[in-house]
């Protein structure tokens, strides 16, 4: 019974993914579902990124949060579109609360799109947005061995973002061991090591997304 | 509709987390349920924990995780009962897990039991498991924001640890500003600094602990 409660979930939620992705084929714009526990980095990352990306794509930002509106407060204060999701107990987005904010962008002057889920490493994993890329962080103070315990969300994942490098040293992080498991479960991730404090490591993440986003 | 299905699932964790708190009010026994995000330090923290308890209580582990069970391997290697519940996707432990966990140990023989619940800050606070005391961790790289954005996690927590304080100088964590947002929802909550890699501040969080535990 419960089961099939759950996949009627899925199933409901797969069709309005279909539904973004053919609003964002049409305006010709690329959308990252980034992913991350709390803290890991998420909006930090974003704010990196869209420096990257000034003078050569138009970004907006969706922020999806249980509850508050700081993140969206601080894309907002760089001058970017942003749209806040109040999830308001829910534990990761749906594709219908990004439709929702889809339809409050101008997407036709738009060419990346970048959700910030709720940090969870957990459920966000299991509901598709419509979105491009799927995008993880892990930081270097959550430890090495994440894989083992959040499988599905190092799956799933596109790319995996190592934040935080600055503080390998004071740590027992290990960056081998992280890539070794990782690459088991998920041969074909794409991989980056920065620093969103330092800087360190963001050029070459920016300069992968410029190309992948301008694909489309 | 949607409501009354998730106040189902409430009520029913209700029932049995009032039977888990029957079993363990019975054998004199206080169960501590231990929430967090992924890498906050959970596990070590228990760690830390129950080398402070020996000698005086005797505990048992119960590990909570969506997968794999290096956790309860770790504290197994202490020679301390350890239990794994493997959610298999969920993103919390519910009561009837728990429930079954307890069944499987000798609780005549024990003091404490801690729960390592599933990491992740927001479902895991939504679900009574019979526990005596919800504690939290928050470790420094995640940041003095987090209350914002997890408002019932820190709300309903009795006791908040901020763990991994040696990072704070190569981080912008403010102690007094994540305080003054905590004591704000929750003016109740008691707090604990430390370090389980240096162990600054662990007997503290032990010492007090011990009391608590022995109150049965």
């Amino acid at each position: 019974m419960e089961i099939e409660v759950l996949e009627g979930v899925f199933d409901a939620n797969e069709m309005i993914a279909g539904e973004n992705r053919a609003m964002l084929d049409e305006a010709g714009v690329f959308m990252v579902n980034l992913m991350a526990s709390p803290g890991a980095g998420k909006t930090s990352v974003i704010t990196r990124t869209l420096q990257g990306m000034a003078g050569s794509l138009a970004c907006a930002v969706v922020e999806g949060d249980v509850a508050g509106k700081v993140d969206a407060e601080r894309i907002a204060k760089l001058g970017i579109p942003a749209i806040q999701i109040n999830t308001g107990g829910s534990c990761h987005l749906e594709a219908r609360q990004v439709n929702g904010a889809l339809a409050r962008l101008d997407l036709a002057s738009l060419d990346l799109v970048i959700i910030e889920n709720v940090g969870n490493l957990v459920c966000p994993a299991e509901f598709k947005l419509g979105e491009d890329l799927k995008v993880m962080i892990l930081s270097v103070a959550e430890g090495d061995d994440k894989p083992l315990k959040y499988p599905l969300m190092f799956s799933e994942s596109d790319v995996l973002i190592v934040n935080k490098i600055d503080l390998t040293p004071y740590t027992d992080f290990d960056m081998k061991a992280l890539k070794g498991t990782v690459f088991k479960m998920n041969p074909g991730a794409v991989t980056f090591e920065l620093s969103c404090r330092t800087g360190e490591g963001v050029d070459k993440w920016n300069e992968w997304l410029k190309k992948r986003a301008a694909r489309d």
